[in-house]
């Protein structure tokens, strides 16, 4: 949180927002909608096998692939398409350069969900 | 609905998708996350004054500009905007030009809103 417009009625541009992200796999909320948030994260290298028990997740991928394992093989993402982790999968992120993403999940989500560890970002950081 | 896959776990590219829409004003449905739909729909000209009592509404501009008409002034989003319209809130999208938009929201909001007339687009239609 700093100082950002919470909540709605505002627009969102998210080159503009993602031109003040430094830093990878912090997710930042940058919108509100009722009780879920849209939350602009840049990844790089390799992240944490991790769920979501109580709900499903978003990735939508701006700039950049991404590469999604799931136990059941992998998916990729370009820029430009969109894809549900359903809620309780298992899922890693992984990206060879670096991407940017926005997620959309309910408010309170982890970015790690199930598994608390050094990767765990604050959450609810507004951008 | 039309065999598409419905539910989670399949990779979403919008312009592939926006590529099939041929018709203005009627959202079609891409993806769901637990109990949200993510929407696609081309827009031109002006629509109708509506507002949705129980839900806040995103609008994501894909490409083209769009104008929000609000009663107390218009908002202008552009390609790689989005804009959260509170809820309860009247407002009145348009587009000079043809834009295209992903609208996101609970399942079952209706395009109009409150104003249930001719511009009434069939909810749930999946693409």
């Amino acid at each position: 949180m700093e100082g950002a417009p919470q909540g709605t009625g505002y627009v969102v541009n998210l080159d503009e927002k993602l031109g003040r992200i430094d830093e990878h796999w912090k997710p930042r909320v940058v919108a509100q909608m009722n009780d879920y948030q849209f939350k602009l994260v840049k990844i790089c290298g390799d992240f944490v096998w991790h769920s979501h028990a109580d709900t499903d997740e978003t990735f939508f991928v701006i700039d950049g692939e991404v590469r999604i394992d799931l136990r059941g093989g992998p998916v990729v993402i370009r820029a430009g398409e969109l894809f549900v982790v359903p809620k309780g999968v298992e899922h890693k992120p992984y990206a060879e350069h670096e991407a940017s993403i926005m997620l959309i999940e309910p408010c309170g989500v982890l970015n790690t969900g199930d598994a608390r560890n050094e990767r765990t970002a604050q959450n609810d950081m507004w951008l």
